[in-house]
């Protein structure tokens, strides 16, 4: 879908106002999130690869421009549309890095009606990214030595979201998901055994276990909960010993108090010479029992976790912006209350002491976050691979102080912005005060 | 995308091995929510005609089986997917209708294999729908006489997720969507304004609103807060008469005390004549907001509602499950603690006194809500119009009780079984007894 009705109306309101008015102007559009959200000590920046196929792909296409003549756009704007392609800039956080509010993910550069266009894909796709992988990375550090597979799919908010919850908990630290499509998709290893149903069409417990470990005899993860957990993992023992498999085996529990059955099986399998045995748990499971089951010494190798990361059941939504900051090499803010926002290209220097917003042109102390990766439109360098989004969030996690990292009342970095950043704010303050208000239509 | 990869790793796991044995008996799956979530007094069935979709477009295509053989099915696997497409039965809740906790959304009878394999996708599809439409019905409750529009787009859970919202926020009233390609795509009316970025690209906020309201001389909102709202409403005020327009004005507020402000606007418009420039008022209002306000007697004709709406802020998940309750020909239930189901093919029969769950067998008073939509893989009728779904949604919400209603702690019905059902669920509860133990393999 090349792209152009992937907006909402106002876009195209002022986009054709702007083409109308020879406004062609580059416009800088910064985006971030203005505030955490709650139990967020850090946020994890992804989704950048799709903005950017979102970028190269923009256009409008007859079909589009069809529907929008019926929509009150003249033939005009329509011609207008038609030519526009994104040919600007981008400079972004790669993706996997850490950073937190009031931190630009993504600022865009290019004539202000093209800019203004792909303010609403841009949103939509940094900000459901960010948010899923910012509630993975909570089970990452509740799980401790457990492996953690996204069972999310059947859950999440639809399709895209299924693809990227799959995609973002990988880069944090997932070793697999259910999800076959996203596996193909995106090179996961894909993960799965049975669900209850398969145990009720056979005849008994026993009968669909036994059909199960022969058809995968490499593979076999024995769902041990459909009526009785104990029961189950009985079952599952006599079916190991009678086919003599070794090879990758697991049970899972899927309801009760898994902390208590988790040890009660791995009890019964190690009585039953069975050590190589896993013991999978789902459910439903949120970080904090996650960390709750590790912290309790829950005999636990691998957690399968569904719909609490795959709709960030806690926190769903991010107050994420994309705010113009600079039109027409003037610095530009608003003043709305609580809303307010700073002007100019920006940029992050990250050190020791913490992460400084400043200005694109200063020279600071320190990492520089955002980098170019585009320009005139074509990606500046090849999409990362997926073991390079994982090192990038490891070094950053392995940075972060404990009350940023830890799980229950974080306390995210604040972060400071530069003498010239300030300076600037001041000043295009000023000029607002004086366009508001004071200067009325000639 | 025809889909069948659309799905967790376990189904193909269990369909290999169901194919592999000749397990091909019809089995019967029964979608529902197995609790009410949180502050929902009842849901709203959607999502119905994105299931169909899926279900007539079912199949595996040879870059899907090739994925497959590098995940160890084997080609017998891979030649039994080849040849899979569903052609079963489907009832279900036509869409529109208000349903509980307990109550099937959806009953899907095909051979098992196929039955199992769309298992994801129809529950990722169903719950997000439902979700979405009865989270948008609140906003409705809460709006009195006041307009709806989605604004949700830029924070909802990737792109499917912001046509679902569109489409499911229509179903229960909303009088239109921001999102063009929703718009164009469910025949909705599209609707939009300007941003703050729009008031800063000019050298005052009054150039601005003269230049929106001369290129849209019939639809113009002028957006009053970038600055100062009172004298962003001056503004408009001082547009409107100097350019003389008079048709489809409106002010709209995104920021500050909307009770407050939007009195105030309303007092200086009409203190210049223009009672009939209307208020709009936007920015993250949740439900219970717009209660307050429209109870408050704020002055506001229509609100735009995003974030909380689009990812259903208050409730983002659904306990929904698709559960084995009938396999040749044999009612099944599972005992997981709390998580049992009850077994057979089911009916809702709903008269004055409630909801009664009985089997689909069965003769009782009331309606029956599950509607046969599906035979031999085919739709049994044509997709319902906007107005047919909007006509079923206003009927059910007339007809239900103030304490079901209500905003705040609201109590849903509880749905009772008939007697065949508790006497069925009584009889495959000892025969699950008996398979879960007892019965160990020959």
């Amino acid at each position: 879908m090349p792209g152009g009705l992937l907006t909402d109306l106002y876009e195209l309101n002022m986009a054709a106002s702007y083409l109308h008015r020879g406004m062609t102007a580059d416009a800088t559009f910064s985006l971030y999130a203005r505030t955490m959200p709650p139990q967020r000590g850090f946020l994890v920046a992804t989704g950048l690869e799709q903005c950017l196929d979102a970028l190269e792909s923009f256009s409008f296409e007859e079909e589009a421009l069809a529907f929008l003549a019926t929509q009150g756009f003249d033939l005009r704007a329509l011609d207008a549309f038609r030519d526009l392609r994104f040919e600007g800039e981008v400079w972004a956080v790669p993706e996997g890095r850490i950073v937190f509010a009031d931190e630009p993910l993504l600022e865009v550069t290019a004539p202000i009606a093209v800019a203004q266009l792909l303010e609403t894909i841009l949103l939509n796709r940094i900000t459901l990214h960010t948010i899923l992988a910012s509630k993975a990375a909570r089970f990452r550090l509740a799980a401790g030595e457990a492996e953690l597979v996204d069972f999310a799919f059947r859950r999440t908010h639809g399709v895209d979201a299924a693809m990227a919850v799959a995609r973002d908990s990988a880069i944090v630290g997932f070793v697999g998901t259910s999800n076959v499509e996203a596996a193909r998709r995106y090179g996961l290893a894909a993960s799965g055994t049975m669900a209850h149903s398969f145990i009720q069409a056979f005849d008994s417990e026993a009968d669909a276990f036994r059909a199960f470990a022969e058809d995968f005899p490499r593979r076999t993860t024995f769902l041990v909960d459909t009526y009785d957990t104990e029961g189950g993992v009985q079952a599952a023992i006599e079916t190991i010993k009678r086919l003599n498999i070794s090879r990758g085996l697991a049970v899972r529990l899927d309801s009760g108090d898994l902390g208590k059955l988790s040890g009660r099986a791995r009890e019964m399998l190690d009585d039953a010479d069975l050590t190589q045995v896993r013991i999978v748990a789902s459910g439903g499971l949120d970080d904090l029992e996650v960390a709750d089951l590790i912290e309790g010494g829950a005999p636990i190798d691998a957690f399968g976790i569904g719909t609490q990361l795959g709709v960030s059941a806690d926190a769903p939504s991010l107050d994420s912006v994309y705010k113009l900051t600079e039109y027409d090499g003037r610095p530009v803010l608003k003043l709305s209350e609580g809303k307010a926002t700073a002007p100019g290209r920006k940029q992050i220097f990250r050190s020791a002491d913490g992460d400084l917003l400043g200005l694109q042109e200063e020279t600071l102390e320190g990492e520089r976050l955002l980098q170019p990766v585009m320009s005139g439109g074509r990606r500046t360098s090849k999409p990362p691979s997926m073991e390079e989004l994982r090192a990038r969030f490891d070094a950053d996690l392995a940075a972060l102080p404990e009350d940023v990292r830890r799980l229950r009342d974080p306390a995210p970095r604040s972060v400071e912005h530069s003498v010239a950043l300030q300076s600037l704010t001041a000043q295009a303050r000023s000029a607002a005060l004086r366009r508001s208000g004071a200067s009325s239509p000639a």
